[in-house]
């Protein structure tokens, strides 16, 4: 079996890097409004039993003036699948039962409503097999057709780059994925989502990881400039109301649905690095 | 096969009936603390392909001084399972797909963050086999050792005058269902959770029912007396956050491990009801 060391340790170097960049521009949007709000760091160990090195992570949290709670994880993970979960998983088998995950994930719950939330993973995965896979999708709870368009082109661009058919099959991905099946609605307006971008070899890893490297550039340089658009906004009690209804519904996707979290919270995850894409308030009619 | 048409329609009533009972005596207390709201109620029906009469419920809900969001809802509903689906259900075979189900789900969220919260919920169920099912269960965010033993004790006491072996077996089955894996920590402070007493004869429905009933009297029996006891109680800011954290465990327990609730969503149920009991404000860290 190849040994994927390296582009694991590669991986994880970038999206920590990527971390980095993207909470200093969170940090900077805060100055801009006042405030002087900046990440808190927390970093976790994953237990599992007989491995001596099974991994962890560090949580960032930001609680601030326009960021009203945003979190940031980057995990780098290895173990061993039990016997029947193996069957299970892409790649892995009750012969091959090893993994290794690095990846990052972000959630952005924004307090004004007219700012979207946003949503941005990707993560570089090995089993039998290695893959990437991640995506972005917008959140707002009161959509800007403006937005959604220039978002959806950001990450067009971003694909477009890589493959002619990546944008059209992974926007469709997200949008059947983001779906809320009993409401019968979309969480958001969509993005991308994309999974199993196979790197059988050694073009196909870098092909995939340069592809995903450009995923996060593109969130990077747009959902800022979408923040800095409505952040000064005003808002009615009504508008507020409307940004906690929503978010009700945004924990139902993810308690409900997001096999990312069901797969953590079922599988020992940290909890506080797996919720923390649950917003900070909510409220049920 | 036994015509279970008659015993529905007597759970039916009961359950109608005690609903009543329960809604005068939370109008009671509203008007005890100088408020005069209301349970509001909405009928809704039931939809199934093919199906002439498929059944429905009805949802009342007040929002009040003393309950901030108290839900009850009493469902009659019959049907099909579908060929896959029916396979996994107690006494439902390919052969044998039809079903009814009658009862009432009751939650109720305080205003006050010293009065427990509250789940009741009893149902007969009829597929090839007949059974009752329920259980209270109390939750609240700032637990009294005093309201966790009358409460126990007042089902202790139902089940006693059915069953010597009800209560230690139906306490158990509480405390085992209404616990969150993820975090390690039980939804509240139990009560009885039951489950598939069958109805194989006249006479084990008669026992079966009248136990449905005095668990539905011990509720309303003793629920109201916790009410009062702490509905006037000073609270402060931290006890109020200590609220909403808890409420935000609660929401996390329905929507990622209430059998219930997840049938409801995945079954295409009225979604206003099955999600009645989620609480009407929550937050996450």
């Amino acid at each position: 079996m190849t040994d994927r060391t390296d582009q694991s340790a590669r991986a994880q170097q970038w999206f920590e890097s990527l971390r980095d960049r993207i909470c200093a521009e969170f940090e900077s949007i805060e100055r801009e409004a006042g405030s002087d709000a900046a990440f808190e760091y927390a970093p976790w160990d994953r237990e599992e039993d007989g491995n001596a090195d099974p991994g962890g992570g560090v949580r960032g949290l930001i609680k601030g003036k326009v960021f009203e709670k945003a979190g940031v994880n980057v995990s780098t993970v290895r173990g061993n699948f039990s016997q029947e979960f193996a069957g299970s998983i892409h790649g892995a088998s009750a012969d091959s039962p090893g993994f290794t995950a690095t990846g990052i994930s972000l959630v952005a719950h924004m307090a004004n409503p007219h700012v979207p939330a946003v949503h941005m993973n990707t993560r570089f995965l090995t089993t039998g097999k290695a893959w990437f896979g991640g995506g972005a999708d917008l959140n707002p709870p009161i959509p800007y057709e403006e937005d959604t368009q220039e978002f959806h082109a950001r990450f067009r661009a971003a694909c477009a780059a890589h493959n002619p058919t990546y944008y059209e099959r992974f926007s469709k991905w997200a949008e059947d994925y983001f779906f809320i099946p009993h409401r019968g609605v979309a969480r958001g307006v969509g993005g991308i989502f994309y999974d199993h971008l196979e790197c059988d070899d050694e073009a196909a890893f870098e092909r995939n990881f340069a592809f995903t490297k450009d995923v996060g550039d593109a969130f990077l340089d747009i959902f800022p400039k979408l923040v800095r658009r409505r952040m000064e906004s005003s808002f009615t009690e009504a508008d507020a109301r409307t940004q906690l209804e929503w978010r009700g519904r945004y924990a139902e996707f993810n308690l409900v649905y997001d096999r990312g979290t069901l797969f953590g919270l079922k599988t020992g995850g940290n909890i506080d690095a797996i919720l923390m894409s649950l917003p900070p308030r909510a409220v049920w009619s």
